[in-house]
């Protein structure tokens, strides 16, 4: 039996937006459908999701791009975030993670997924620590059973892809918290995993319950996005044995997801210096049987705090060229607080540009002939033929503002060296 | 000969300064004269610049920075210039470019290098070229005498550095403009001289006036930086016979430049797709004898205008762990408009981004060591001691400022992967 076989809400979703997808990312139906079948793509969409479009991500799709936004206790205020769901979208997100810990998180949901076309994802492990630490417990006394009965609630809900750490095993928690880690463990979720475990004596339940998981997930195509607890929080600590002890353990979960008609992705780094961002990716993917791999960056330097989404895009870029399919955002405030609308719109950008260098680099077709279109059009000194293909439009007319009339840039202006030898 | 022997300026310059230069790049001062004497590294330092710190380029040393400010015919106002020069030694670039090509030249200049203890360069062609462009005649129309007069004026005024288009053959601007390159030429120097040799059925005279150069350069020590003309202007022609024509004079002009005792540096892309980058680099800096490499970008994709910051930084990163040495920053300005102090400040601090990101990769000790000191610190939780070895400790401040007394970030609050496991 086949995933589709096994997974009706897939196949349903398939039936309807296959041919639509297979144009927009100008590839055959077939190749599509085989790529989901062997899990190197992945078609997001709960159909509970009132208004969604669905998204492919796997190359070779196009590459996609994640903004996480949500609430705080330090910045609380659901219209804000609202805002900022507005300001991804816009800025050209593929996708929306609602990363909130603070509030009516059932209800702040609810409001995303109505006003988000987008699929959108969540950690519904917040959900249920967040309940414990409000009223002053440990989030390392929870009951597992509230957890499933989370993340059932969420798919119920409509959530297109959560991130589960199931691959965080005991071992690998030691290995991380007690090693010798510059940072040990950095994922929330991850820590939070990991204190249970220590704390319980017991092995991670969404390890051990991952049948139960994969029952749910199945029930209303959520694509299990298995997150990386363990993942790097230094440059220094990438590529360490806990980690590849998780990695090997996703890998070993993809194959079972697949087999019980559930889509997954795999979570990837972190922070990872740039001579080994390439070993990183191609070491996952291989491990991963070639599951779709949603970075996180990787940050190629520690010290750009304030910076760290152009530290991302360099990390991105080399990512994407080295295979990896879903970038997730890095804002200006990443290590310091919340993003504002403007950090998204920049965490945004930063990626799309990230993934365009990298998809330009593998010579897709789509990038090949942007990259192409803007060289014409810059010969051409044409601004509207560039606008159209620049990946941010309103910038440019933001910036040409004043200038609008001059048919150089306003940099030059009569030096310019395309008119200069031209006349 | 030795270069010291030819060049008493940079000998007495070396002799006031080696000692300190030694222990900020934490080199042995035998090593910096070997690089020096072999022209893979220069000392930036022209004696008639007063107030002046001289600079070391040429990996080991660390790599540097530079912001090109400067006026245009469209914002022709000298004191926003000059904040600008302010703004980027705040933000920690190495040196400053003045471009301006409007208002008096030669006073910009003076107040620029007075109030500019970094080293600052020029392109003299610039200044000659506006002249004729301001009473509407054509800059083909150049008398060469008042090139190398300019040349003259610029480094008794103390210009520590030059950019000369030295290396663009008839040959090469031909290839160029009439061949089948997207973009033609770029470079604004390239195109003024390359439409000065066609028009004229002349040699370039910076080509064949390049010992009257090096007589100039060697009385003041002035670096060269010769000068890419026929850098790619598109991804798309980086790479072909025009620019390697161009690299290969450039290379036989380094040369000869150690034997006359002068300083040099090689100008390098431009636009070029990730997957090239490396290749271009590596093959520059073979052409030239390992002269210091000076790139703008490289811009890995086209088509991020109001990003092009990113999209450079990415090139960046990958062209000095490929051995470049000098990173010319964009901002989000580039192919729009005059950067404004705001995106002065954003290029300089994406430019030091990709630099700390390569030299991460590539080992060197000292920003191995920062990159150590931020684990330590952040996994300590320590905001004081991350500020102190971050890129960007005011940006830091600046997020910081509303929970300045938290000791987990906005961000996660209690949720905070380090505080959950610590404790």
């Amino acid at each position: 039996m086949s995933l589709f076989d096994r997974n009706p809400a897939l196949t349903a979703l398939f039936a309807d937006h296959g041919a639509d997808l297979a144009c927009e990312e100008q590839l055959p139906l077939a190749d599509i459908r085989g790529a989901l079948e062997s899990g190197t793509m992945v078609l997001l969409g709960n159909p509970a999701h009132t208004g969604l479009r669905p998204l492919l991500i796997g190359q070779p799709a196009r590459v996609k791009v994640n903004a996480n936004i949500g609430t705080s206790p330090f910045q609380n205020h659901v219209p804000c975030e609202m805002r900022k769901l507005e300001t991804a979208l816009a800025a050209g997100a593929d996708t929306v993670m609602d990363l909130s810990i603070a509030g009516d998180l059932t209800a702040i949901r609810a409001a995303m997924l109505a006003a988000c076309p987008a699929p959108l994802g969540t950690v519904p492990l917040y959900a249920v620590a967040q309940t414990y630490i409000d009223r002053g417990d440990d989030p390392a006394a929870m009951d597992p059973e509230v957890l499933f009965r989370e993340i059932e609630r969420q798919a119920e809900q409509g959530v297109d892809f959560m991130t589960v750490h199931c691959g965080l095993t005991r071992r690998g928690a030691e290995w991380a918290a007690h090693g010798e880690r510059t940072m040990g463990i950095v994922s929330r979720g991850g820590s939070i995993l990991a204190r249970w475990m220590l704390r319980n004596d017991k092995e991670n339940p969404l390890l051990t319950g991952f049948d139960r998981l994969l029952d749910i997930a199945r029930a209303h195509n959520v694509t299990l996005s298995l997150g990386d607890g363990l993942r790097p929080g230094a440059g220094s600590d990438a590529g360490d044995a806990a980690q590849w002890e998780e990695v090997i353990t996703l890998g070993r979960l993809a194959r079972r997801a697949l087999e019980a008609g559930v889509q997954c992705m795999i979570e990837g780094p972190g922070h990872v210096c740039m001579a080994e961002v390439e070993a990183q990716i191609r070491g996952i993917k291989k491990l991963t049987h070639g599951a779709p791999l949603y970075v996180l960056g990787p940050l190629v330097t520690d010290i750009a705090p304030g910076w760290d989404h152009i530290a991302g895009a360099i990390g991105g870029a080399l990512a994407v060229r080295a295979g990896a399919d879903f970038l997730c955002y890095l804002t200006p405030a990443e290590h310091l607080t919340l993003p504002g609308e403007a950090d998204v719109r920049t965490g945004v950008m930063a990626s799309r540009v990230a993934a365009q260098a990298g998809e330009n680099a593998l010579g897709r077709p789509a990038a090949r002939a942007a990259e192409a279109a803007m060289g014409r059009a810059r010969k051409a000194l044409d601004w509207d033929a560039m606008r159209e293909v620049s990946l941010d439009p309103a910038e440019m007319d933001e910036r040409r503002k004043p200038h609008r009339h001059e048919d150089a840039c306003a940099m030059c202006g009569n030096f310019c060296a395309v008119k200069m030898l031209r006349d």
